[in-house]
């Protein structure tokens, strides 16, 4: 079998080939640009080792893989705009680096291109496909709002949070294990498995990367830790300590959330400080590690040959152990 | 059969009932707003009655249609925030009743609930439906593209813009009609009539935009006569003023593009008066006759029973009489 490292480089010369158009420039270069930032391309992998799970011939997913990194692609491009993003993976966003209307148009024809990518499926598989694909598309715009709306918000339920990432991050994993059982050939009880072996995957990703932020080992966390505490972004942990918090602890934590000014090695010490005295770290592993062992559970359940599935449930635990 | 006025009833009565989703209310009252604002829907008339010259069963275009009628309302949500513009059909425009990112992930949406309706195509259909539906909708955003583009520039020659308004406004009525002719069951050389049709009547309709908004009777046209002349906009009539103009007439144009204080009746009067000088007027009247004239030369070679084309020829007639 092809093993993920092969997958991913095949996979890295394809996005590498795609032109997406050529005229106007001012709408390609954009899209050439942002595709090529790089990112770990693991969304299009899943679905090339879902397929790889039914079917020798995984050439078939290739260019829907691509698919669901265009879109991905679209979707942080927009987003950016949104947040007011300077940065994506240490380079200027598109928005930046051009301008907001420019972003806004190449996203645009971003997004028809992964239609375009997904026309590659084969005629009875094709409509179901597309379907699925809707769906998780709009999901993720949906989730995205939500995520806006939670900004101004100090009220939001862990419940609410956990909605929140499914929609913005997790299905679209979902997605791309589902699709590559499809392509591959994968009867319903098993595209159903992939896909919640996805989303809960993503969920536990998500969370995991919100703790990372609070308790990554800086020596190993590509960013500075404590970003999140020092732009009160509402994480799972901040969302879980506004819960519980009472008297002096809730007191400390509105002051820190209030303040404009303050040190940032000071705050990111004493928000720390009353996450770890409500028991925030322990209780964030203990659902991370319930997300990653369903998702792992229906990844087991998958009727397959052990020899098959060994490369994406490998590739699953890597992404499981990773510490950046 | 089922004439114009009753498919538009039918139409708008279907557009009306859809709900395009529900949560968060941010992302989906925007796009109720927006397909509510009105518009003459002529887009989904048109695959309409091309689906009508070849099958009584019109209804199968039903939902189809509507993606066409969604996508140019999606393009009219993010055009709005590109062009700054501030109202729509006389009411405010998606970014200035709620704002940018709204109208920016609302039109996100819209753009797949356009792909979600046209999987109610058969599947034998499919996927040629969506080949030239992606095709058009990055050629809209193309369009779009050169438009901006040409913003800022002085240059711009009659076969730039005849290219930028094909692409902005003209492809997708050419869809339009093809897309009602592969859903009605034409074969090859109808649809090709048919889009070439649809193009060649855009183009025209785009041209005589631009000289009603010169020459139109203010009794007739809804909005101010002159509109165009006093934004410096680049219509058809300017770019060829600008390519023929010489000596004094030349002189007096750029004076009155570059002035920044001036008297709008005046400078309607004026800038009328060289295009007048120019034979502006008589040149693209010539024209868009000759557009017209090719599109209605393509109706009329399309192989089917007289009594079937009726309405199709009749409802373009009308719209090519229009003088508002």
């Amino acid at each position: 079998m092809t093993t993920p490292d092969q997958l991913l480089q095949i996979l890295q010369n394809e996005i590498e080939k795609n032109s997406y158009g050529e005229h106007p420039i001012e709408l390609y270069e954009p899209i050439r640009y942002i595709m090529s930032l790089g990112g770990k391309r693991f969304r299009p992998l899943m679905t090339l080792m879902a397929t790889s799970v039914y079917t020798d011939d995984w050439q078939k997913a290739l260019k829907p893989a691509q698919a669901v990194e265009v879109f991905h692609n679209f979707t942080l491009m927009h987003d950016d705009i949104m947040d007011c993003a300077p940065l994506r993976r240490g380079k200027p966003t598109v928005h930046e680096k051009w301008n907001a209307n420019i972003a806004i148009l190449s996203g645009d024809v971003m997004l028809i291109r992964a239609y375009d990518l997904l026309l590659d499926i084969e005629s009875d598989r094709l409509r179901r496909v597309l379907q699925r694909f809707n769906q998780t598309a709009a999901e993720v715009c949906e989730g995205q709002q939500l995520d806006m709306n939670f900004e101004t918000r100090w009220d939001v339920t862990e419940a609410e949070y956990l909605t929140m990432i499914r929609l913005k991050t997790s299905v679209l994993l979902g997605f791309a294990l589902e699709m590559g059982g499809i392509i591959g050939g994968a009867d319903a009880q098993a595209t159903t498995l992939l896909y919640e072996a996805g989303v809960n995957m993503g969920i536990g990703f998500q969370l995991k990367d919100d703790l990372l932020d609070v308790y990554g080992d800086p020596a190993k966390f590509g960013k500075q830790v404590g970003g999140d505490i020092i732009a009160n972004k509402k994480t799972f942990l901040l969302i879980e300590a506004l819960e519980r918090a009472e008297g002096k602890a809730k007191a400390d934590l509105d002051q820190w959330l209030a303040s404009e000014t303050f040190d940032k090695v000071e705050k990111v010490a004493a928000v720390r400080g009353i996450y770890d005295s409500l028991g925030i770290r322990d209780f964030t592993e203990q659902k991370i590690s319930e997300y990653f062992a369903t998702g792992f559970d229906c990844l087991e359940r998958l009727e397959a040959e052990p020899s098959r599935k060994k490369h994406l449930m490998g590739f699953v635990h890597q992404l499981v152990e990773r510490e950046a």
